[in-house]
């Protein structure tokens, strides 16, 4: 269950627009006083669940997608560089964080593993050594925090993240869900803010016959 | 082949995002003066040649979707609303465009298409009688294009531009395509700016570093 006065922010290590969305959706729920809760979930898993493809996963696409984030990050004037290799196994990873109860501590993890992603001369968060060196240069204890990760309750709480993913709406990351509303991508931010202050133009009316209208033709599925 | 000073617009009437992005290219055009060409081409065929899914495709992208063309359009100040069905069959509008081969022309009917699908009490674009009224609303031969839109020579010439937009690099719409740049959806505009300013980030090196990445891991197809 989302908390009503909580900004879920659903993410997977593997998505550099997670990484540039993370900081500015902490920073918009600071402004808005909300409480930013990181909710790590498996991108491939929500992918899978809609019959989707990543943007990694076609060829074209995987190619545009560096160049845009590179543009992104540029906007933005922060650092990105590619990880040793992607796609990579962010399990153990996500699960880490998952296994950090405490939001606060949980929030400097995610950080600090998105900068080991995604950051200047970047290790990567594949290594269990790499992960717990990473967890205690900001006081948290990774000897403990990868125990915890490995543990059945924790791999467990990984498929009900994605679950809970998927039930707010999310056929991507990072995804912001927030009072029943759900937000997805860097470009929606601009939109979370204004939801946020409580301005968002749609209308449930519009919403509506939007909804009713009806598909005049289908395509096969690939 | 796209010619060096030209913008190519590849659109089909299918996209909302299209809409969107089909005034403001033209205004780039004009401000950076470029020629634009409005290439229609079959989001459909690109997809399926992409294995890939449309937004439209994943019932929760759909209503996303949906609330996300809506609020673009309310950043932008332009109505939106929907066809009377959506997806619909394009192919006989796309065609129509393509059979007027005067790009001055063209680019009013495609606008003139694009208000008719998206615009305020839009009759959509798939009935014969309404597109050939459209065109002549705009001082087109309304009848002549629309003989044109059924030839096999207009029907090849679709099949073409959109094998064109997919050796571009085209995986979805709009996609502008310049000095061998190719920049895809509304959220690239700025970008496309700043690249006919002269003043796109990309550094070739360090594409050839995201390019060289190894993929670890690959999630079976759906």
């Amino acid at each position: 269950m989302v908390n009503p006065r909580r900004v879920h922010f659903y993410f997977d290590f593997i998505s550099p627009y997670a990484y540039l969305a993370f900081p500015e959706v902490l920073k918009l729920c600071e402004v808005h006083q909300r409480e930013m809760i990181p909710v790590p979930v498996v991108l491939g898993a929500i992918l899978s669940h809609h019959g989707h493809l990543g943007p990694a996963e076609i060829p074209a696409k995987r190619l545009y997608t560096f160049k845009h984030v590179l543009r992104l990050a540029h906007d933005r004037g922060r650092p990105l560089t590619p990880p040793p290799g992607h796609p990579f196994n962010s399990l153990l990873a996500l699960r880490m964080c998952l296994a950090e109860q405490d939001t606060e501590a949980r929030i400097k993890l995610v950080g600090k593993l998105f900068t080991a992603t995604w950051g200047p001369k970047a290790p990567g968060v594949t290594e269990p050594l790499v992960l717990e060196r990473l967890a205690a240069e900001i006081g948290l204890e990774g000897g403990r925090l990868l125990e915890r990760a490995t543990s059945v309750d924790v791999k467990t709480a990984l498929r009900e993240t994605t679950a809970e993913a998927i039930a707010a709406g999310a056929f991507g990351v990072p995804s912001m869900a927030v009072d029943g509303e759900l937000f997805w991508g860097v470009d929606s931010l601009a939109h979370l803010d204004r939801f946020l202050r409580g301005a968002d133009p749609i209308d449930a009316a519009a919403m509506q016959r939007w909804q009713e209208i009806p598909a005049l033709i289908q395509r096969k599925r690939p």
